[in-house]
């Protein structure tokens, strides 16, 4: 099977068997060593000096995970959508009691540096912004850089809350050169692993706002992950086969080389968009947004997705995703993270130039 | 390394190796069969016609799940405690606004049904009690099935919410028979999985008290997990490779008969406490309430616990788990749930005694 969804990721065979390894004792010198070891290559990945923390969940606790700990009931929030993860971003501040204002963006487009400041300007109260690095709904990259410049540098004492579920890891990210404050990633995109663990990283700002939230927090709350982590613990009991895997998969990651998997990203990812215009599909956003890590295509005219995608899978084995809520059926997405190559692509070319012929 | 810890468990080589299999699509058709295939193995080791919930998180996690789907802020509960884990339910239901009582049992002991009694007629407007089924830091096994004859049939709309994180799959438990509201457990127990995964299983009172809830949820939020199930997907990427090996063990569980788990638990529950009394040491809680998933033993006087893990760790490549709280150095457990044999005993059986001798 060739999988090519944003996430879960095909799994590299070595990273894969390191999980058939015994249980260890989670509370023991062994793990101990994994937890340093792995928590100092996220660093690395994350580009921060701040701490990093390793969850047992999905991206989605990790979004939470964000919020519960920076936030406290009516503070007023921006929330920068633009698809549905970055509006899943600000439904999880409302149900906690945020004040959400929302910015939402057309789908296909990345958020203009205008629109947040219209937002700021018109809502000086605004004590954070929550923005999706990666939106894989529509295959639209933010520009981080731009935004943090925008948030962090005109604008004083605003904490960026960034979802970079889908790019830490693939997408070029400097958590401390771009002074963000909370950066939130997935085991099963870029990091080649398996889903189950989640990443995140608190700036010192942010470890003050979180002294000071008074939203309820339990299996997420940070201070917790804080004080195991002196005694080379988590918390709660993690998922210790996923740890086996990361600590192979970051052993592969900072040996290549992270600025080289971002170009391997890169490459892969216009390779990709160049191939499916080449066959006569339009991409969904224009080039200048358009993600490496999933390419959205949009279906051809008078089709659905539904049907394309039955027939990659029953003739070519090939899995993509179709698009998400509103785009479901005029859309579909062909994911290359990870260690995805031309070799993987191709077959996934063939199967859609059969399909639209 | 013979893991005697109570959790993380030793899982069987072939369950620890179908977590090897390549990742698949969580929203496809291959995870629906795995999910819904599960789901119902998992019914059938609940004793429950009711829905039960996988959660990729800890036990920890699934104890939040308990409360935060169920409860309302301000809503008196009672909490009763025989150890850490009972603390820690209490402590959830209060972060997250509930008006907690506590009843706390003396480490060691068991909660005796009048204790309950005498607090819900203390208290009249308690909604709900918190029990710990098995309480893993002093090695006590409630009474379930006793404490829910005295809360669901000498009183009236009391949610029984049970913290079965390591007795399900391991102790007798009959949710539909004992009328429980909410069981929740984790797979790092008697389930011979790694940890990472968790399963909660909500009555019809149950829900009911979640659709007034109001305490505030998202990725424990079982509505959405009801809502995907429908479609066969879970709502929040799962540990894909988990799942397969969840797959696997509850295959194993069904063959062997739940009633023959359950016996096989008492089996070496029993072995255990026996061998280590011959040798020389007592056991911490009396015989009638001792666990049969994991033995607190007293470390004998003027020594510690620390230095006993420490020799038979060096001389045994036998890992024990310390004390919990306060009795972190008074006494020591062993762990036996799952697949535990004679054989896994008696080399623990043989470093104790050298080191009492």
């Amino acid at each position: 099977m060739n999988l090519r969804i944003p996430g879960p990721i095909p799994v590299p065979e070595d990273i894969l068997e390191t999980m058939s390894n015994p249980m260890i004792n989670h509370r023991g010198s062994e793990f101990k060593d994994i937890l340093y070891r792995t928590t100092e290559g996220l660093k690395t990945v994350f580009g921060t000096k701040a701490p990093v923390y390793i969850l047992t969940g999905s991206g989605t606790g990790a979004m939470e995970t964000v919020i519960v700990n920076t936030l406290s009931k009516g503070d007023k929030v921006l929330s920068i959508s633009i698809g549905t993860f970055g509006e899943r971003f600000g439904e999880i501040a409302k149900i906690y009691g945020a004040d959400v204002v929302y910015l939402k963006c057309l789908p296909g487009t990345a958020v203009a540096v205008d629109q947040i400041r219209n937002c700021l300007d018109e809502h000086p109260g605004i004590k954070a912004v929550l923005v999706t690095h990666n939106e894989t709904s529509t295959g639209v990259a933010n520009d981080l850089e731009e935004i943090s410049n925008v948030v962090k540098k005109e604008y004083e004492n605003k904490l960026l809350l960034v979802d970079g579920v889908s790019s830490v890891a693939s997408l070029p990210t400097y958590m401390d050169l771009w002074e963000c404050d909370v950066i939130s990633t997935a085991s099963q995109k870029g990091w080649m692993l398996p889903p189950g663990l989640a990443f995140i990283s608190f700036s010192d700002f942010a470890i003050n706002a979180y002294k000071k939230s008074d939203m309820p927090k339990f299996y997420f709350d940070i201070g917790q992950y804080e004080k195991y982590f002196k005694m080379g613990q988590t918390p709660w009991t993690p998922a210790v086969s996923l740890m086996f895997a990361l600590d192979l998969a970051l052993e592969q990651i900072l040996k290549e080389g992270i600025e080289n998997v971002y170009s391997r990203h890169k490459e892969i990812g216009q390779f990709t968009r160049n191939q499916v215009r080449r066959i006569g599909f339009s991409i969904f956003p224009e080039e200048k947004v358009a993600s490496n890590t999933v390419t959205a295509v949009n279906v051809p005219d008078g089709r659905q997705s539904g049907e394309l995608i039955a027939f990659m899978k029953t003739n070519y084995d090939v899995v993509l995703a179709a698009g998400q809520g509103e785009l479901k059926e005029k859309i579909f997405r062909i994911g290359h993270m990870g260690k995805t190559t031309r070799n993987d692509i191709k077959p996934v070319i063939e199967g859609l130039s059969k399909y639209i012929s």
